[in-house]
């Protein structure tokens, strides 16, 4: 349901050698021979999924929106950008008063944050939901233990059965917590790494407790799973992808701008850098995810991509049909001059606005590609998640880079707790 | 009041060189003799604002708190990214439900939003404020013909009094509608681009409506002015700034990554990377700028910038003081490990956090430069855009680019227009 096209310049992918390529690799993946096999947990997801495990997230789902008020739902990486990207992306612009509040904490450590938050939650009915795989991540671990607090003053001994854990099944602090306490549990397979973890209870417990349908999310997400298991490159769109992203990366075009015509889409742009970054920028190496949002950011990065320095290609992620629109009317008076686009919809003007930009971005030396979705829905959702982790791996994979670690993000932890004299730092 | 650190395998950045390369550019900035001199009104326009005007500003703002629930701020660019960025850095995280209430639209096309947004706007009180140079741009000319319509429909002969234009004093359709409707007027200065407009009424009205003190922010950005009109360079943070980039660009570093740990700057980067990019991306140069917002992107392009490909530098934004913070307390029962902590604030988490990641980085290889200013509020927000256009102004005509033009964005909209068959394309 990822329809590609590629500009002219970019010319034939799929050359003999690269079909070579990929089959390798596709073999490797497919029979969890490649590196880093141990966190393909999420490649047959979809398909083999326990129906329990569905009714489980939609029951709990189902008590999160009859008890409260505001779900809190605590994390950061994976186990933040998956729900935040796919709610973004399906709630409306503006807040519907008698819908569930999904609020995020602990996706960053802002003290005004937390204050803030803490003083929003105190007239409201809350429940919270703290997502960390290892069960041991600081920032979350900060903001639980203040919802902690907040909850069991609130609450007393009954705050136990307002807090949901998504942790490890065997080890870590939180799991820890929730036996003690006798919280809800979820877990966190431990061969799905975080940015690979929205199928999972670390994505479907926020969306489903917003009301939205995560069984159509899984059917999308199944159903590019069987789409793309496909050995004939001609019709894989996910080898695709990463076979002209590796090209052009080869060519010296170092930085991929995702460029979208969907405000709504911000959060997916948000998932794919953490996404691709995280799993490509290894060994001096990966193309640099950055993103724009159109026609927004024609007014602003429009001028450097049109004619700025030329290491950068451009991936168009456009939505075919509009959910809501509206046309531009014809006016008595067309003192404002536009009564010349009377009748065309604003989602068809963001259509002219992608051919216009299209072709004069290609005139100023960028190579483009265009990946294409029917509309923003839950099944599309899935389908579009899945399509990127999967196209995520052959592209690192071409790379020759293990997809699924983060070695790069030790460093940086190592560092705080050994300045915050963290206890065997 | 920005102060600039530089990692030390930057070295020296004024040799003599650049000192003379740098007075060069100051002569000519300040005696108006660069590239694009005809847009340097803004160069001292914090130091020779007329009071009257500010007071003008000022009576606006309190009739539009007094007359409405809702202020509806239509812009694009320039037009929309001052404000949006002073608005973010100011505004509480969770709504005031009493406050006077700031929606954009007009920055996107988006039917869905437009739609959702006349829904909202249903059963409050509104005013609208649009904005636009030229007074023909497109996106929010539509925006404005739906705002117009729900206003004349709602207000009848009265909509007049909650419709407020800042465009041109002397050319386009909005000056055109403004002067046959009697709307309120104010000025865009014809010498003054959209990205450098933020301190003009641009700016200022939306932010003086909101209530925040635009006497502070112009008083910051006048301490800019006169503190960085120096050819000290070695007491000139802006032209420092300006030669550290200028250097790292020669040495192959191509894209800046600009960091913070305060997620409420998160649309300042937004203003900055419009301020950049449309300045400097030109004639296939420039740096390509990237954002990043701490600790939430530690977990996701973390990964990269620790170990991708090493054509990134990374500037730290920093905030010395927070507004408001919250420690972290000693739990009586330690089982998610935190009390090692006990007595440490957010903030002060976050500047440990800056250090553990900055050293990590630096050995990655990524060089560094940190801008700390003391804290957030209009005047430290008035001095810090200030000291951005400058050091942009410098910055692009050490590339010998125009920094104010934006050539660049003619030919996508050029192709827009003929697409949609508009009279003369």
């Amino acid at each position: 349901m990822v329809n590609i096209t590629f500009s002219e310049s970019i010319g034939s992918i799929l050359t003999l050698e690269k079909r070579a390529q990929l089959k390798q690799i596709h073999e490797n993946l497919y029979s969890k021979k490649g590196k880093g096999s141990d966190f393909l947990g999420w490649l047959d997801w979809p398909s083999t999924l326990d129906q329990s495990f569905m009714e489980k997230v939609e029951k709990t789902a189902a008590q999160i929106r009859e008890k409260a008020d505001v779900l809190v739902v605590i994390g950061i990486g994976g186990s933040y950008l998956g729900a935040k990207a796919v709610l973004s992306a399906l709630d409306p612009y503006f807040k519907n008063e008698s819908a569930l509040e999904v609020v995020f904490a602990g996706h960053q450590v802002s003290g005004e944050y937390l204050k803030q938050l803490l003083a929003h939650l105190e007239d409201k009915r809350v429940m919270v939901n703290v997502i960390s795989k290892s069960g041991k991540t600081t920032e979350p671990a900060i903001a639980f233990r203040f919802l902690k607090e907040f909850m069991e003053k609130r609450y007393g001994e009954r705050a136990a059965e307002r807090i949901i854990v998504t942790t490890d099944a065997e080890k870590g602090a939180l799991l820890t917590l929730a036996e003690e306490n006798g919280y809800e549990r979820f877990v966190v397979p431990a061969d799905v790494g975080g940015r690979y973890s929205v199928f999972t209870a670390v994505g479907l417990v926020p969306i489903a407790a917003a009301g939205y349908s995560i069984s159509d999310l899984l059917a999308g997400a199944a159903n590019a799973e069987e789409l793309y298991n496909n050995t004939n490159f001609d019709e894989n769109v996910a080898a695709q992808y990463a076979a002209v992203r590796h090209q052009l990366y080869a060519e010296g075009y170092t930085t991929e701008v995702m460029a979208t015509f969907e405000p709504k889409l911000s959060f997916v742009q948000e998932w794919w850098k953490q996404l691709f970054g995280e799993s490509e920028g290894k060994e001096g190496k990966g193309i640099f995810p950055a993103s724009v949002s159109f026609t927004t950011d024609l007014h602003s990065m429009g001028q450097y991509i049109q004619d700025g320095k030329r290491n950068l290609f451009e991936t168009f992620l456009l939505v075919q049909e509009a959910n809501e629109d509206l046309s531009i009317f014809e006016a008595e008076n067309d003192d404002d001059e536009l009564n010349y686009m009377a009748g065309l919809s604003l989602h068809e003007f963001n259509h002219v606005a992608y051919k216009g930009t299209s072709s004069a971005h290609l005139d100023g030396g960028v190579p483009q590609l265009s990946l294409t979705i029917p509309k923003i829905d839950e099944f599309q959702l899935g389908h579009l998640l899945y399509f990127y982790m999967l196209t995520c791996a052959y592209s690192a994979y071409m790379l020759d880079i293990n997809p699924f670690d983060q070695p790069g993000v030790e460093d940086y932890k190592n560092n705080i707790f050994k300045l915050l004299n963290k206890p065997g730092y």
